[in-house]
């Protein structure tokens, strides 16, 4: 691999990028970046140039030779370069508004990352990203992508099924995860071996070694349980997760407390109106503090957004690529046979040992029995949903919602369909050909 | 196999038992049944004698040497047999009440052979029959048992997990599918192949034959379509029937048209009590036709009864088997990789080519991606409450419910557990150890 | 299906199609031939012609409305063909003659089906019956296309792995037991219920219900037994069949008795020159029969000429395909998972229920263990085969040729390999590119 | 897991025990070990006394507080222990003399891990082994087996069958191969990543990335390649390997190049007997050498006995056992699917991540084609060969011996298995009952 190396950031004004820039400073021994290029389209220059300039201070500071390039032209940043990391969002905040609030008129959780709003936002992304995989393939057919955009599972599976780049779906939940336990057991976290069985966004964890003790069953039973901890609005029952053997990820709430999370969902857009509303609020004032030219550094506020650890898992893994260590971490990557009840180009949610060649999954060695439906049954939706989004075909993208789990019937379905297609025409050329 | 045969019937007095002994006297030729036993419980006792006599008028006109035995002793009826039948109800309609009625106070399907419902009906049925089957090993180890009591899937899965004896799970949908088929296409059954895919009570049908001729096509399209003729209260949308590209079980609208059936389902327990209230005032008057000592045939009434076929499937099943017909037929048998992202032990519905050495599967060529999830997931329901029908553990019990896609949430889950498993008290021993 | 059938015989001057012809028109009924095209190339035309002249006898005395076509037009014979028959010998028999005698040098089996000998027949056949395929794609895309040329597994396989074509491989070894059985037993065949595992060639029979009963244990063991009847030079040995649970095909004597099978091979050599020489001198007097202007049917003498039941096999799956009959062939088929072990399009050889939209296979329910090894072993040796026959790459064919069971070591495999590519360069224009 | 370690090594007083003493010596920091056990039945006492004075004198030089125990209990041995190592031989050097003698008057290779050599100790060992499993179930449930008894695949596989101890195989071939890349590219070998696909003594290596960078295409062609450095009497051939796409464990000589081996052995015994005599030789030096009181240390000598790196393999092992350190190593365990052609059952050798709850395998990138075949067929005959050890039934072991790869016929193995039971009768009792 190249000494020194090009970085492209797809969806590089973005407010977290920040975040990236200081973990590619500490990390410069072990990741050799030269050239650091953000790409983003015309309606995001102006972030572009703030999020720019900023990170043009972090590295001044720094002292380190990291170039940083800002560009609209994103075949420019793309050619030769070693790695793309994947963070944009096709149609803005506003589209997320959308996907958030028009499932809940329908008695439906809105959420951009699953169900129907999971469902809109993978068919307004996978065509964009699947064209830039167009450009990757032609202009540097060795890098590695590396996909925080979400739903990160459909659109890694979506490019492993439709593109040769090499691909690997990151998102932060798993390392998440391993910061609570190290916290909680006082360990570093690569003395935690925590087994994920899933998809992204839809994993259950059924081992937790600590410092090679087994903490399972106290992280499912009495007080100290990760139910009781797991401090949210509503928390997992906790008999409930006992008799599940697993820790569920966060977003199962969605799946294990539909009704408890639809209330909340409807009480909090009642009051302040979507999520998407909310985050536009704190990314303005984000933006205004990176406007300020004494500002070297990483503001704290950033940490509120949600998105810890992002960048840590991004310099994490291309650190262990480019060096080829090793180490294991918790990847979106084809299946081929870790799940045996799945499909072999679907993508899961695993551990895997990262070498030079890239990620190479570990064997399952606890799969929650009470797993598999979900699983299968998302997965399916998912799969429904790429073929739709590639194909623009009506009938599929209805198959699809039907038969997600959190979708009650075909006439809501229909209805449901009908009404985010209308919404997001501007955005799905596919579904809209004269 | 033996030349005479000895059929025993567990649950004899059922009102279904006239079309049984209809059966065996039209088909005496193929299925030389010597000794017919119906077996039924002490509280049965009347129905058993009311159908019993009737039975022995039935075979005195046809001049027929079968002998026809009404015994409580289980045992004895077992001994030696060649056929064990199947069709108990463990709590009689009572209980069938409260699987229906209970789950609709909280806003859930309440359906005797899925969700909630049926997983009582499992929980109730599965260690009685299973101690039926010791009687089996022990005393006709070479019998095949037919199982027609419901969940069929469930209790057929359970004996192959839990016992030796030779079970196959019989239900009468895809055979009044045929039929339906046969008449509108006027061609006899036997120029018919449907390939069924998926688990009892939720079945696709993905590929029609009628004399070699593709007719799913036109079943799926138009004025003629499966969904505008297989006309109920509510029909499937049309649309998405062709978007599925197979005909879905009549049990399906279940999943795909919840909110219309719960709407259904409450309309009619408002309006008439719950269906078990039904089936007993139908039961009643069959009950009452069959007293008369002139009957010496099957009553046409019982045709409303909703079982036809039942006993057309179960004579020639026998029939298939004694003759080594292999002919094909759609039964409930161990998957074995048929359909693969299933366990090899997980009973499926599908079709099989039958022989005195049992039902060999045929090979699926056609299953309906969407199909995946919900057949995944009510598999894990249907795997989990055999566990715990076996083991009385109500942490596993609360695992199967919550998992079900009829079921919204852990809370309404837990809810609906303790209530149901109360009101079963006196049928679930297992459970309720001191 | 059309109501007058166009059939087209790829191979048609060979000495079986009157065998095929005399099918034709004993099944008539079931069967309407309107057309049969006899296809041969120039150098066989003289053997199309004397055949061709013999079925228009045939036929006219049998009064049938079926007309003959003898043409070198291939492409004409397929147009609109609704069966292909593929019967044809590249290379004829003197290529059979090297493929026989050349490994016996070596001390290898020579054997026109498998080992090297088996390969060399592979590498000549399959690029030219994918050019047919080529033309049925074009010219007759509904056709079904019923091979029989050998080796019948990895041609099948080639076609589908590499062609759209509807292709279905036959042998005549599966109906030959059912025969042998029939004759045994004194009943139909249709009586007969053997199940098959395996590869063409290469095949167990793990199951025998004759009328019902299993007749499985005494064909294994004493007097009676397979072994002790199966009459050849060198018999299998008792003991082992009994312990191996099945009944091996004949063809793996080459592999359980490679020892006396070799010897056997090298003393006929010795003595009357290969076996493609005798077979030689048969045809020379079939076709010296065949002229006669009186003959007008199929003479008794063909019979010795060894592939007795290759019509009826034909003729039976024809009729089947044509009238979806649904009764069990034993076919070679593509996987799918019926073989667990195996990929999913390699070509097995097992039960199917034929229907009109092809064969379905069966589910096997008993897997002889040690059968593992060898299937896998000549599968992985076809599935190299396949790939050099198709580019012409000759560290390929090494590998393919080493990995045979047959072939005792790399340095053998190249010498013979060598020898085998030169003595077939005339049929092999993909390995001698300039 | 316990602070201080107690270990039991089975077969204590073998002639390489000092190289595992040497270990625990070296990597005590990690491996706290307080009571080392030292087991060996009464004839060889003699040699445990030798070993085990010479071991005492090492700890006492290192000044550690290693306490070592000699025993002829092997129950006082296991009770509590942390790790038991197997490295004993049923039927000592005689035995193996057979091994690779008998096979060779019948023309086929003779060799103690594989083919009818291997059998025959697999027969002797595995019940014992099961002996020894059954105490360890009793006295120490939780304790790690790190067996290195040979054939190790089929003996690891047989205690997973057939015994609830957590058993690992081991083999110093995998660390062999690793140790001769680290001094090629001269680094260290924890920078090598190489993918092991396989069976013990039966594996190929598809993948090796040395410092990140891909070394296989180099190591399989040209004058620096694998198979011209790999030198031995005979070497692999450069072109076959070069087609082959991956590294063959130097035990696939047997296999690929079974005429050369044949030779060479029938050389080999002719001119100095049998290798089992030369090892005595060996033996009889180095015990002479250890019995020297001012002995301290491993002698340099003990190195060409041939099992270098066996003790490194084990303490590697068991330090990454006890410490949970998540690093890579190759090691025989079960299936589950990693090789989806074997079954889940089957002990297969390949890369695993160690944790404290034992190693996770990882899964396969690149599964050479053309090894299916040989790892198919001999797992077949090691799973049969351990039912045979297990049940003592003679019919099962001609069926394992007929159809390892490396028998020729039937014949060949009915009078080899013949010979060589008779010739192990001693050792055999489940063969010989009354």
């Amino acid at each position: 691999m190249a000494k020194s190396l090009k970085i492209a950031v797809i969806g590089g004004g973005s407010s977290y990028t920040p975040e990236l820039v200081e973990g590619f400073i500490r990390y410069y021994e072990h990741l050799p970046v030269r050239e650091l290029w953000l790409v983003d389209i015309e309606p995001g220059l102006w972030k572009l140039n703030i999020v720019g300039e900023l990170a043009k201070r972090m590295v001044a500071r720094s002292g380190l030779p990291i170039e940083i390039h800002l560009t609209t032209d994103r075949r420019e940043a793309i050619k030769d370069a070693d790695f793309v990391s994947m963070q944009m969002r096709v149609g803005m905040l506003e589209a997320r508004g959308q996907d958030e609030a028009i499932p809940l008129k329908y008695g439906v959780i809105g959420q951009e990352t699953t169900g129907p709003g999971g469902m809109m936002k993978a068919l307004r992304t996978i065509p964009v990203l699947l064209d830039i995989c167009r450009d990757m393939e032609e202009l540097a057919p060795n890098a590695w992508l590396l996909n925080f955009t979400n739903p990160a599972g459909m659109v890694t599976e979506a490019i492993h099924k439709h593109s040769t780049v090499k691909s690997i779906g990151l998102c932060n939940a798993p390392i998440g995860l391993l910061k609570w336990l190290a916290e909680k057991y006082n360990t570093p976290t690569n003395r935690i071996h925590a087994e994920f069985v899933g998809l992204n966004h839809l994993h259950w964890v059924s081992r937790v070694l600590v410092d090679g003790v087994d903490r399972l069953p106290e992280l499912l039973s009495g007080e100290d349980s990760f139910a009781a901890k797991n401090v949210s609005g509503s928390d997992f029952d906790p008999e409930f997760i006992e008799g599940l053997q697993a820790l569920p990820s966060y977003y199962l709430k969605y799946f294990y407390m539909t009704d408890a999370m639809l209330a909340e969902q409807q009480a909090a857009i009642a009051q302040s109106g979507n999520r998407a509303e909310v985050v536009k609020r704190v990314e303005k004032e984000l933006f205004e503090l990176y406007s300020d030219p004494d500002l070297q550094e990483k503001p704290k506020q950033l940490e509120q957004r949600g998105g810890a650890y992002y960048s840590e898992a991004a310099v994490n893994l291309m650190r262990s690529l480019y060096n080829s260590t090793g180490d294991v971490q918790t990847l979106n990557v084809p299946n081929n046979g870790i799940l045996a009840f799945l499909p072999d180009d679907a993508c899961i949610e695993v551990n895997c040992v990262v070498t030079s060649a890239g990620p190479v999954p570990l064997q399952l060695t606890a799969i929650p029995e009470p797993s598999r439906g979900l699983i299968q049954a998302v997965k399916t939706y998912e799969a429904l949903t790429i073929k739709a989004a590639v194909t623009g075909d009506r009938s599929l993208a209805l198959q699809a919602m039907v038969h997600h789990p959190l979708v009650p019937s075909v006439s809501v379905a229909k209805a449901l369909l009908e009404e985010m297609l209308e919404a997001n025409r501007a955005y799905l050329p596919q579904f809209f050909r004269s």
